[in-house]
């Protein structure tokens, strides 16, 4: 296979960019042309003949235009002789839509991981799915990131000696306590409970928090609610400072405002796997060297998940064996 | 297989409406849920357990979100055990991207026909696409309707006797002439010329328009530029009066507005294959009435061709065999 | 479609035969012949031809014979032209393999669900699933059923006026909070919280327990060892009775007299989605009739989510819509 | 990959032969038997493993077993683990069966293109296809050359001052257009229209070809009735000479004979797509050094549009866009 | 589904005229066209919609004509919706390519098998496979009939108390032997070796044939070397008479004179599964009233092995087990 | 594609251990975890991303445990991102379910061959399959490998004046007269003959044996039943010596002790296709210098026959032509 070729889509083509910077190759052209009756259609403008194709999008606002447009990408990388495309997805926001918990439903999150590999996706190169089980709707091999890495080296500069992991679920904590364990700090979690259909409730925190220096750490903050209530509850129990982070920081409907209002969070923390404005108390941390390494790893056929082993929350068989066996 | 539940997406719940008067069946209610992180989700909210699902949207704009939502419907669909999935496209936009006329860009009308299979159609009912080898992108059955007998029907109201029908493109003149015989009146063509790769230029009217009542048939106006080059030569050639009239009315770009602003046009003519606005010279022709009946005989097993045979342009063995002759 | 033909594997003809005799249909014989090389050749006794065939194996012990019997089964009823082919699967074992954990590691849960619809399975129908994204893993539809009506019927006959239903894991804990509904009692959970990779302990219970009858509910227990350690810390917080229930009783290296021996569990109850021992504090509560009744209805185009609808534990748009959101 | 491996099916030998010698590698010999049932039986005779194997066979007369041999010979090079097997097909006979226009008859050309690729098609190159929509009937890479260049070379020598190359279609110009752009020359164009089904006529000459060198330039020539019609047109336009020149040349039913005796004809030209025969006035020109150049060119993961994008008949962006926009 | 819908290719219609005169239905018209360039066009003159369609067509010489023919067929009945496509094909003529006896050959069997499905074919109703590992190389259901009941119908008007049925080939002798069975006689059989890669020789006859009136069973006779060969050895060993049967009477190269001139050959009888002309020793049983029994059984859904099962060489599991076991 | 990768499941790892040690290549390890509920989870414990995975598995007792866990191992390399997955599978036991000889069985060596391949296996490499039609059950290359060369090395040792070769079962003699054409020696062979239903009987024996040294070959010995009797008719016969020679040596039911117990025969040979016991008169020879010398001109694109050439019972074209010809 000859050299690689990244193209970015419009969603998020910084990320690309940088992405490009640290692999030492250029950003190809990708010229979009929308027509007057408001169909698409994509030109790669460079060759991708026998080349190892990469293609940056990941699926945020507006989501429909961003996938048709990745479609179309790998369309015409297809139909260009790539010798394998990598969709280069930092954020599956179908991912959410992964179960039919009422009758008749789409499952988005399986859906579009078909029609992805319908188009002639080869590969997929994610970061922080929402469920370990969407890895499992790809037919095609998944190479799945998180950025537990990035996260631990920003707050390692900080005095952790009081700090606390807190999750704001208690059933997707494992992340958290992996992240708990880079830092050497002791995990909490805040219980989600569902007192009726139409209310979340987080009914108490699990863990001493008490007088702690909290780092708030979920996947992603969309509207914000869960991490607002889990900051009432935490404010409650007596928490002495807050901290937020997550990988995917999309902050709709005002989130970044209203967390950063909140006078005992001194700092949110976000990735840029998604493109993300400016806030005073915000800082965002880079994961394009992290995908520009798995590309060259992927590229050279080496291993991805050597890169990140250490990071993994659980590989060990022991861990696995336990739980089929509960 | 049980009876027909007819579904319909954003882009044309109108026409929906009146194709399920027709049939007398209601149309069945969707709920569509768009999430905070702008991903969209159907839930289809009727029983579709072996029965005969319709779902009914032109792929108009808002393209890519009207499209992802028809999507995720077939999916639904699917899921929900429907004995047979038609996916009703009154419009399909991405017809127009159906060949590779530079390197490395997308075939969209390919693709989106791929990806429609691959979500779980079934069959496809459409109308008058652009150009007649689309039929063969799809891999499942397609009955392919024109609206010529409502277009027809609507003309004969007029006196004829001086009415000449010109199609704006001589190359895709078929369309055309077969109206012309339905009406009984001669056809004549604007001979589309590219001088340039910049620019598109009529040279010419060939047949006879001096002093004729012009019906100008084209399959869709979009921008209208052909159309309004074809009135300036119309003009020239002394045509007495000019109707215009087509199937797809896109009228993005003010189209409308300038067609009608022509002191000659004395009226505009489309179908509602796509919704479209009011406009002093316009008359909107239902295809509701065609759609239903060729619906029903989906879903009976008759045959649709027969419906349409008379009007069908070239039907006859010895068309083909000159072609593949010449 | 023809009638219902049933057919059945090793793994639980007990099963198919309850589920035959509330259809009303006989359960038609399978000869199975294991030749001197250790293959396996199925022959199914009774025309397929054009039939609506149902073959019951749920996953159980020797799971990868079972496995291997009914894609055997599947491949001659698809042979014999069948009109559709449901997997009737009670218990789908290798559900629990639903992500990939650590690098280079099969996903069995979506492998198995691939191989079943290679061999030729028009449809599964499932009972509750280790977890709802499983669902998502097959791309042929999936109802999917839970025992949830079964379970609380039983204990209606108990005085409820102090009982809490407890979940073992507070992440899992939606379909206890669905059961607590239906028996009109309050929800509590265990916290399950994992130390180290090779020590699972459960570090709180949240939600009141003290001088409380308990109802653990989980969805399956093989070893026990979750619930065991639940057992204990329910005794430490004072509950006055503990009754334990799930769907799947694998009961595997002496899990069922390990739970029975603890003086103050007063019953053990599951379902028959697998075959199960008889033993002093068990009650084994049927799913036949709800199967069958699922077999009804799909055999009769009939909707299966409308049998369960007052049970699902999340139906309404909202309660998707918030978790998106959160 | 490995080297190169050209092999020829029955077709065209010649034409294979040729591209080697251009290669500069042998042509791989085929072992073709006939059994006495009449079915075929195709061996390759050199290593195809982990070969970039090329297969080449026009689609001429006959037809189906030159059709059948082919897919033979792809499943003989899969079977024999080539890398990568490429059909050359120069002429895709079956590329005017692209449309629907009767009820219940077959898409040759789509079915053709799936059966190629059932067989193990990994990519095709084709040339001078009937219509640029039968591109998107295939689902693998096709690489679409056109002889426009072997075409204007030739006629080059020519004092073409008073030239003009006419088009038979209007409707299909683009390649007209495109060839006199290469050679600096006005283009012209037959208006061909059908007044009846049973009867093609030119109306009318589009351009100005009184007293001018014609060169009628067309995609392919069969029967030759087009041509001759166009002829008689051109005479009584008042044609100084006329040149008539096509990339396919089949010539079937005495067409050469026929476009030959016509005193005002100076020259036939054609290229060797396809086995044609030697007459007086006839010119046959290779594309041989175009098929090897492009064979090379796909081994070594090279741009082929590259090769031909100054001769592309239209690949500015604008083009496409005003065409969607009209 | 609807009614049937019977269409014949050009192989054989007045097979399948005989056929529907037996099932009382029409044999619909097919309009085949042959263009300038050879290629075929066909058209289903009937309505297919959701009928339940039987295309007929032996693969006899012209084999690719027909070949290719019948996928177009099965292509223009996809695309009209038929419910079913059954390919009636009672001589499967590439049955014989059905391994890879050299290396880089095609396997005809499976590849044709692959290409009937690719076009569309729902199930396959053949007859009398040349081996029975070919009924595996279709991927969609197969109904295979054999013609053992016409022909003992015809051999048992004669006095058969000196009859033995011999087999040409001791390792194909399993129809002979069930063929022997039905007649209530003796079997034999030809020892067929082959001393060098070119020569064929029958070592012997095992079984006693001296002053046996000899029936000669084969599955398909097409140069007659074998059988010629089998009769001198028969009579060196004192055969009474011979009378020479098979299935499928290809009869080429003269087979049918040269048979026919050995004066010890009373009858040569064979199916009319191909067409085959007049001799004067030659009697042509009719298998169409087979074929309309078996088309009708599919259409209604009953077993068709019930008609077969009394004929089956081997039925009984045990006859399975010791092959396995051996 | 990088290195070679060797993987041996449970089946057989002596024989992929020896297959390295000829390659030079470690033998890669793998994890097999069973859960509690009997469900199987692979880990390939060695970077696979674009390696060259060869799994070695053949499919012996337990054969439906070794059969699941070469399918997880197919799941996990195809996960890993393998270049190439071949199954390297010395015996393939299903190989024997090669036909529906009985209504609604199943096919289990065509549906094996598909599961492989759906479970992700580019290729396979077997040895002696039951019959060579099982080769076309592969939609993927195989290279199918014999024995002949390292039994008839084995034999060459001892005075070959007076034997002959003897194949149990005249229809399948094809090996025995190549094995026989390696040795220099006649050969012979028994005529198996059905009378019933349920008893196999040796009628005859074709060939001189009398007062010969004869050596047995048949393909594979499971109960050894065939052979027993084989051996009864020799001695009947008056054969001087008797040595049993097979490839795969499954010995069944004590096959190995009945067949050691006969007096006359002096030894009994098979190869290390599957792992067998020791027995006094038992040769193991080794096939690991053979399917290693494979693997590596798999991984080299070298021909694979070439290596087997000389010792291909038919490779000739004339062998197959008469053959169809007959």
């Amino acid at each position: 296979m000859r050299e690689i070729a990244v193209f970015a889509g419009s969603a998020h083509p910084e990320l690309a960019e940088e992405m490009c910077a640290q692999l030492g190759v250029p950003l190809q052209p990708v010229r979009l042309t929308r027509f007057a009756n408001d169909c698409l259609e994509v030109q790669l403008q460079a060759n991708c003949r026998e080349r190892d194709v990469f293609l940056v999008q990941p699926l945020v606002t507006p989501v429909q235009e961003n996938l048709v447009e990745l479609l179309l990408m790998i369309d015409a990388a297809r139909g260009a002789s790539a010798a394998r495309i990598t969709v280069v997805m930092p954020h599956y926001a179908y991912a959410r839509s992964d179960k039919k918990d009422a009758p008749r439903i789409s499952i988005g999150g399986r859906l579009i991981a078909d029609l992805l590999v319908a188009a002639g996706a080869s590969r997929v190169l994610a970061m922080t799915l929402h469920s370990p089980q969407v890895h499992g709707f790809f037919s095609v091999p998944v190479d799945h990131l998180h950025a537990l890495r990035e996260l631990a080296d920003h707050f390692r500069s900080l005095d952790l000696s009081r700090t606390t992991v807190v999750s704001p679920d208690l059933g997707n904590a494992k992340e958290a306590a992996a992240f708990a364990r880079r830092l050497g700090v002791p995990v909490a979690a805040g219980a989600k409970q569902r007192y009726a259909d139409d209310r979340v409730s987080i009914s108490a925190v699990i863990g001493e928090v008490a007088d702690r220096d909290v780092i708030v750490l979920d996947d992603e903050i969309a509207k914000g609610s869960t991490v607002l209530e889990l900051i009432d509850r935490l404010r409650d129990a007596g928490a002495r400072s807050i901290r937020v982070a997550c990988t995917h920081g999309l902050f709709t409907a005002g989130a970044l405002d209203r967390i950063g209002a909140q006078p005992d969070v001194l700092e949110i923390v976000c990735t840029n796997t998604v493109p993300v404005g400016a806030s005073e108390k915000l800082t965002v941390l880079s994961v394009a060297p992290a995908l520009a390494q798995a590309v060259q790893r992927i590229h050279d056929g080496e291993s991805v998940s050597a890169l990140f082993d250490t990071a993994l929350p659980t590989t060990a068989p022991s861990t696995t064996a336990p739980s089929a066996a509960g």
